[in-house]
């Protein structure tokens, strides 16, 4: 395992191999009671009681759970690492296999790997509060096909009610925050835009390379206020963003996907531009408009996203949701 | 770990434990070569030796790698198995942590669960061919703007060039195959389609629910035929599939999201039906088209899909991408 350079405690029993330990958890019903004190200030997760599982991801190896440590609220986050190269040798010569299938040219097995080599990315959030729960909780999503009347009877009302701040948007436009993330900058306050690396992106590689182009202009909250007007703006981000984002990453525009979300997150305008091949949340075909369609669509009709029924998806905890079902579109 | 119900080979050499055997490896340099006779009838990938990783995923926990085993070309398949809500009890009480960082309620740590929790799905293919290496090899993918214009002088004569068989797909359509597996049909041969299964959907949960709607006329390639004349067709398949998949399924069509493929896999017209939630292959914004999208813009335009330009992506080892090449496109 590669030094991770942060603190390190190690809370291992090291007197007791694995395989014995779970054998004897397996065995021994009781095992829970009788080792509670032998094992509790070694293993801080040791007689975690789960309550439910919040959300799991067979995808992503991933699972979310709530439960109790030490009589108080916690959720725990567990996540199997990605397979590393340099581990392969070992892993090839230091593991058990048990064959499942043969047919063929194809086996299949199960590889029990050394367990240094194996191991679980664990968050733990304790004492955590109902609002931590909360956000991990897989939610209902519905779709929701809004015309533009119920934008402009529901969706606008709505986020004219929540005021939604987007201070921090003005502050990086300001610069008065983020000046040193600017990848790009066109300062011209009509067709101008900022670039910047999304805060997801840790920029260590470009699998995964996502930018935001961020308006000058505050007068668009969205898809829907966009018009012919705009075309000038929104032809001018595509350029020189795609420019900016070859200059500085080598990355060319036929390997990138650029879109706009509806709904957005915040309503200040911006467009995403994504590695083509990333799955970034967010980037489906039901959230998610190609700048290229938008830009035709406003050509051929420049009312285009004041008049038609727009789909996008919606959480069941978001306020919006309840709104349209209030209004009985759901 | 669950009874497979399949073969079970058990290659394991049980008398030395996986933190021993890891230990020699790490510290013995020569380990690869001493214990090579010892251990090869034991573990069937020892000595596997890596010419190159394919492909790895850091979000799935999976790598494809090509190599040698025995002298014979290989490519072996790892991921990681999802975590299973039936062992937690063990994982929290049988595990080794290690403490990676602690911040006010937020702690993390790098968890060691036993090892028998914690598998590696391996598959090999052994002898693997070039056709095999190529398949799992990552392709450069590229984003293509096809004109209205490109579609009928480069891509059009390809698709005709290739005379791509969709018997398989008149076999349903004449239920001389896969009649069984039919969940609603439309015979009606202007208007109407049949309804199943994808191939890729298992039917053991609604998680990843994913039906196909094919048309019964056959003069449809893709979205690039379709006009005004074909609404018809279009609202009652989306009409008709939404109510069959509530009655089977019981799945709403605010849980769905309906779209069609450019360039789909196949030319014969097709709509997919899936679960809103479910990040299918192939929904992203760059390759899908809301069914309901597409209605409203023939609505508008009969000729939308007959003169825009539309975006796509295409792999490296794809026909259609050199002729775009050639034609000086990309």
């Amino acid at each position: 395992m590669a030094e991770t350079g942060k603190r390190e405690v190690d809370f291992a029993d090291r007197n007791e191999t694995d395989a014995a330990k779970a054998k004897r958890l397996k065995n021994d019903p009781n095992s829970d009671q009788d080792n509670r004190d032998e094992s509790a200030s070694a293993n801080p997760l040791f007689g975690f009681k789960t309550t439910t599982v919040l959300r799991d991801s067979a995808r992503e190896k991933n699972m979310f759970i709530h439960g109790k440590l030490n009589d108080q609220e916690a959720v725990i986050i567990l996540e199997k690492t990605p397979i590393r190269e340099d581990t392969l040798l070992e892993i090839f010569n230091g593991s058990r296999l048990k064959l499942d299938m043969r047919n063929d040219i194809y086996s299949t097995y199960q590889l029990q790997p050394p367990a240094h080599l194996n191991e679980i990315k664990t968050t733990v959030v304790c004492p955590a509060t109902e609002k931590h729960v909360k956000k991990y909780l897989r939610q209902e999503t519905y779709l929701v096909q809004e015309t533009g009347e119920d934008y402009r009877s529901i969706t606008l009302p709505y986020i004219q009610s929540q005021s939604f701040s987007v201070q921090w948007v003005y502050n990086i436009l300001e610069k008065k925050a983020e000046a040193e993330r600017i990848v790009y900058e066109d300062p011209d306050q009509d067709v101008g835009f900022v670039l910047l690396p999304d805060f997801k992106w840790d920029q260590k590689q470009l699998d995964d390379l996502h930018l935001i182009a961020i308006v000058h202009r505050r007068d668009i909250k969205s898809l829907r206020d966009l018009t012919a007007l705009h075309l000038p703006s929104l032809t001018n981000i595509c350029k020189k963003g795609e420019e900016s984002i070859l200059k500085r990453y080598g990355v060319a525009a036929s390997k990138l996907k650029v879109y706009i979300h509806y709904q957005p997150s915040y309503y200040h305008f911006h467009i995403h531009f994504t590695a083509l091949s990333y799955e970034a949340p967010g980037c489906g075909v039901e959230h998610a408009h190609l700048l290229s369609d938008v830009i035709q669509n406003l050509q051929a009709d420049s009312q285009y996203y004041h008049s038609r029924s727009l789909s996008f998806p919606l959480r069941a905890d978001q306020g919006l949701l309840s709104k349209f079902k209030d209004a009985g579109k759901l």
